[in-house]
């Protein structure tokens, strides 16, 4: 069977399908799984031709996409994800970029480009991704649907091709919180109706600093009926001490150290082909000192315990997802490499703290989706489920 | 008309061919051009894919191309290069890496590497490259085949894809010295007969020190018959006050930054494909420093006036053009990048001087070809190549 894919969202390489079981929680429900997770039977092709072609098939299922088909969900196909998951923006130099059904002629997002541009254009009811630097939370900004990176720690990687293991997640993306939050019972193994409920709100000035103005105006509405909601919240800084740039300077000192650890042998020995951008993406990482690498581990670490004493379990922070709506396809390498910053510069703070992000497409900017995002302490997976699923839909 | 070609040698992409004229001195002979060569009507592919689809058909034809073919020789196809030129191994992960005839399971060299395969096969009598860091000498040694690198700055490189101008040359390949000495007479414009003889050899002692032992030894007859037929011969060391590998050092430098400054616009307008080691390559180029840049020409120029004063207009100077046989494919990017820097250590001495350097097939190690070099003052190809055609074929 051939999937009608006018968005180019699925891998064409790729057959592997899974029929879920009938009678289950997501029986009837059609799912999309990123080109990172093992399909027993199939090879995972990571989104780089030299990858799929050197690659033997998967001999078991990642435990994640298992989990989804036995809660009765069908598999329908593998999307295209940047290469080695290594790209925020979704572009693919082999594959094409996948079309943004919301955005026309901008770029959808990535390193979950297809499984994101799938669910925003219908071809299947939700679809798992993972988000290392921004790769689940970016796309559905830009896509304009809902997308969830969980705490880090919270999912299985089992089966599913890693980049840097100090920040990678499973996430997944829906149209509505309903199915956004099933999604999340079955995948974190729990009950929603447990969760907590968020007591506060602290608005994170700083974040909305790097947002440009008129996308920091567009959710603003939004902010603020999420306050009313809460009842009680406050504008404040989410780093008291440093500039979110230097948040993004370390992750990214750690982020392409660990990816050079986990895919520079292959290089070493394939030499394969990699987009210029990519190419420069690992050899950046490759060429990162030690010195620098236990720098950024310290500041982690720090910021880590800054956040336990700053956020109460029962907190949640608004910030925005994307600093911007997504950009237009094909700009010059100069142009985009500012906009990676400034994205970059955004996710880098639940990446840098472990904890969970959920992004809601709550405004557009001149048409085109932009996203807000909730964030809560590690291990708060729960409270902002249950309360983006309570959430009106009109907010 | 499809191309024989069990090498790989030419590009399938290219139906480019110019029929010679009758009665003219290389009439008969059929001849290939690395595909940086313009062919009016057709696009020039550089070794790149996205080149190709990316860049317009050529509208006129490069004048050393329309010098041989005004000379009567038939140009019957476009040949593979490394991507960009920027490659001495002769790899091409988009197309192929051409299949070197004289050393079976080994690379080709590059990166005209489909010029010299063709040659070093029979599939054509002679053609033309391009050598800015060692692409005709490296591929003429690896492939068993006579090659010339001329003075730098003697033919026209208009409508041919440079890449770095302190160092582009056009070049060419033949299986035997008199058709190298008659090309030669066609693209120099003179006549060899009028040619002066070399009165004086100089053995770098420094060179053949960069040669494995056994690459080094198995050149040692030749070059000991080259004294013998010259005359009067001394060992001394080319380089008088430096290492070798600070020439090739400042010659990277200045090489990598005028490669970005040539290709680095169109790199970030278009994020071409690239194999990971030509991505690397670029990238190191883009980020030398101008102080860099300028020790590196002021280098270069000191390393000018000691050799004029050095060599004077009789003398040549024997090296080995690589310090080994071809190694063999598909080696690890740690392994040939020790390669790499030992070979372009040994071609940097022409480039940084702009001499001219013509390698001779005259001695095998393990079975494999190993190209012996002579060089000669700015503006001696002529004697180079006049000399070579005097040579006995049992050298």
């Amino acid at each position: 069977m051939r999937l009608s894919d006018p968005l180019n969202a699925f891998c064409a390489h790729s057959t592997a399908r899974l029929q879920g079981a009938p009678g289950r929680p997501l029986s009837g429900l059609a799912f999309a799984a990123k080109d990172l997770f093992d399909i027993a039977g199939h090879v995972t092709g990571a989104g780089n031709p030299d990858w799929l072609a050197l690659h033997p098939p998967a001999s078991r299922t990642a435990p994640v996409v298992q989990a989804l088909v036995d809660a009765g969900a069908d598999m329908v196909g593998k999307t295209h994800t940047d290469e080695l998951s290594r790209g925020i923006l979704g572009a693919n130099a082999h594959y094409g970029t996948p079309t943004n059904p919301n955005a026309p002629g901008r770029v959808p997002g990535g390193s979950s480009s297809g499984s994101a541009a799938a669910v925003a254009g219908g071809l299947v009811e939700f679809a798992i991704g993972t988000d290392t630097g921004g790769s689940v939370r970016i796309p559905a900004s830009f896509c304009g649907i809902f997308g969830i990176r969980p705490s880090h720690g919270r999912l299985s990687l089992a089966g599913v091709v890693g980049q840097a293991p100090s920040f990678d997640t499973v996430g997944w993306f829906a149209r509505e919180t309903d199915l956004l939050a099933r999604v999340g019972e079955i995948l974190l193994g729990t009950e929603l109706r447990h969760a907590p409920r968020p007591r506060h709100v602290i608005v994170a000035t700083d974040a909305f600093a790097i947002a440009e103005p008129v996308t920091a105006s567009a959710l603003r509405p939004a902010v603020e009926r999420i306050a009313a909601l809460v009842g009680r919240s406050e504008q404040r800084a989410v780093s008291a001490s440093v500039p979110l740039a230097v948040w993004f300077a370390h992750q990214r000192a750690i982020q392409g150290r660990e990816a050079w650890e986990t895919f520079g042998d292959w290089i070493d020995r394939n030499n394969p082909r990699f987009a210029f951008e990519i190419a420069d993406n690992f050899l950046r990482g490759m060429r990162v000192e030690d010195t620098a690498l236990t720098a950024a581990r310290e500041f982690q670490a720090a910021r880590r315990r800054e956040l336990l004493e700053m956020l109460a379990p029962d907190t949640i922070v608004c910030l925005p997802t994307a600093p911007f709506p997504a950009p237009p396809l094909r700009q010059p390498r100069s142009t985009m490499w500012a906009k990676r910053t400034a994205i970059s510069t955004l996710t880098s703070i639940a990446g840098t703290l472990g904890a969970p992000q959920l992004s809601l497409p709550v405004a557009f900017v001149d048409g085109l989706p932009v996203g807000l995002s909730l964030m809560a302490r590690p291990g708060a997976d729960e409270m902002l489920l249950a309360f983006a699923r309570e959430l009106p839909p009109d907010l």
